[in-house]
């Protein structure tokens, strides 16, 4: 099965656009303030940098069921710094942080493998060329 | 100058979360459908096509501008094809569609040269090792 991810914009004068996915959401967005935009919006930069987090945290979940790992709660940081690469503006890291609450210390003795494992199937870290950093905290749930 | 772009997400059960930008936007985000998830919301498949798409606009828009070539109107389709690579799954292919209007045969003239310069320049384009196809419509408006 092949899978296409689409979008369509449309701009609206300035440094600002309308966004519409393929599934349904849509946005307003604007280049971020250094750029000649304005704060508030979905901007370029930032949709990268969650494409990234939220993918990550996707691929973990999916793989934490599957090996029956009970993830009771999870939120995670994420920040891309944009750097220069052979010299292009690019963002040249992303580092995120997931902070994972689970179940029990037999959930969290096989953290580190779900963790690992899903840092290799990401799909958006397999298709992105930034440094990528994952540093996860981990906890059990307080009883 | 060094910028950095954050996101917070928040996972919400299932294959939902929330996400919460460093410039102040947020929005639910959901897997897509193929993935777990629900239509209608965010997902970290297309927020990355989409970071390619606006980043694309933000940046020929700029470019345009420095060069005095008047753009009357910009919208844009861009897909990105989920595939394999290295034995991953990744978006493999992502082909961006601009369809540029502006006001005269001189802007016209320029056009291409913009489009290139934009192409190497976008910084969101630097960051994805994906094969990145950009292929755009011009025209005049008219009179």
């Amino acid at each position: 099965m092949v899978y296409v991810y689409t979008t369509k914009i449309k701009w609206r004068g300035g440094r600002k656009g309308e966004i519409k996915f393929g599934y349904g959401y849509s946005s307003d967005f604007s280049s971020p303030p250094e750029f000649g935009g304005e704060a508030g919006h979905l901007t370029p930069e930032e949709a990268f940098v969650a494409s990234v987090n939220m993918n990550f945290m996707e691929t973990f979940l999916s793989l934490a069921e599957k090996r029956g790992v009970r993830v009771v709660e999870y939120s995670s940081d994420a920040n891309g710094i944009l750097g220069q690469k052979g010299g292009k503006e690019a963002i040249v890291r992303v580092v995120v942080h997931p902070d994972i609450t689970v179940e029990s210390e037999e959930d969290l003795s096989q953290l580190r493998e779900v963790v690992d494992a899903a840092r290799k199937q990401s799909l958006v870290m397999a298709s992105i060329n930034s440094t990528i950093v994952v540093e996860f905290r981990a906890s059990i749930r307080k009883q």
